[in-house]
């Protein structure tokens, strides 16, 4: 089964295959449309796959990166702190991001998620010019909510764009696909409902 | 005294006036190449103005927003724990942000300082479409270092964009200058001190 996504072009490739799959979750409240889009991922993924979700504020993940001459930069990618993340995203296949986008860009507790786990060494090489990234052989699927019409979003940073090319990019994990569930904040019940169905299908085609 | 900066264009307005500098820096350590720019900005700032500096790190600022049906969104323009900071906006002309580009775009304790004291009702109001700025009538300058070449910023998320046109932009704060410090991880410490010179004479102008 091959699926377009209508909005990115990108590909799904999964083709039945049984996937290890990692959803990484941040937003404050399980009673908001975040925790409805992230139980419908849940409830919608085939059977097939093994899932498990990484629920960052649940976890009281701390975003704050920190290093100076006795912590040292190199020493990251085997943070105690942050292997239970690694361990994760190595034993994954596709890795599915939900978070609501504020200021253009990721809750600051996924923002340092970034900025702690995919660390050099680990997520990537740092090569004379760019980078070598390790974590080939995985996809993405960002999936986040927010009050910009899509038309605007490519002249704007960065929804998204950040995660997807800078961070997964950079680090070897391709394609992924942005799932814009947009504008939010002036919707209906209805097309909130129309817009969880939407994520329900792609997750069935995952 | 009009002085254009080379990269944006933007015009320093201040001509001699006594303004009100609010610092904001995001940088573990201080024996690093962002805190001799810190201490470069300071050291060559104009005596006439009054300078404070927030050092979110020194002050261990959480960024982590938190919301829920009882802790509501609406209250968090007058959160108690981000009092002091929107003080300190209120009270500053002229805001200047460092820091070091992670992952393109803000260290999390920078990106959560934006989601918690940039927040609806205090820095700006939600219209039908779009938003209105309430801190008109300020500047800033976004001074960051990173590794990417300069001609390739342009098609790269964000590189301050983030925080210059959404953040800033969207609350009021405009013009605002970025001055990239580039390559820095490969630089010779004689072309790190010429960045520093740079950021010196552009201090010594605002």
């Amino acid at each position: 089964m091959w699926v377009i996504n209508t909005l990115t072009g990108n590909m799904n490739l999964s083709e039945g295959r049984n996937m290890n799959i990692l959803i990484i979750y941040a937003h404050p409240n399980h009673q908001s449309f975040n925790g409805a889009v992230l139980e419908q991922v849940q409830n919608n993924l085939g059977k097939q796959h093994t899932v498990k979700t990484i629920d960052l504020y649940a976890e009281h993940f701390d975003p704050v990166l920190f290093f100076d001459k006795e912590h040292r930069r190199r020493d990251l990618a085997t943070d105690p702190y942050t292997k239970k993340y690694r361990d994760l995203i190595t034993w994954a296949n596709e890795l599915i991001f939900i978070f609501p986008v504020w200021w253009g860009g990721m809750p600051a507790i996924l923002k340092g998620f970034t900025d702690r786990v995919f660390v050099s060494g680990w997520a990537y090489k740092g090569k004379k010019i760019g980078m070598e990234g390790k974590l080939g052989g995985r996809r993405a699927w960002i999936i986040i909510s927010h009050d910009t019409p899509r038309i605007a979003v490519p002249f704007m940073p960065d929804y998204g764009s950040v995660l997807k090319r800078q961070v997964l990019g950079n680090c070897g994990i391709k394609p992924c696909r942005i799932t814009h569930l947009t504008p939010l904040k002036s919707s209906t019940l209805e097309q909130r409902q129309k817009m969880l169905a939407k994520v329900g299908k792609l997750a069935r085609e995952v």
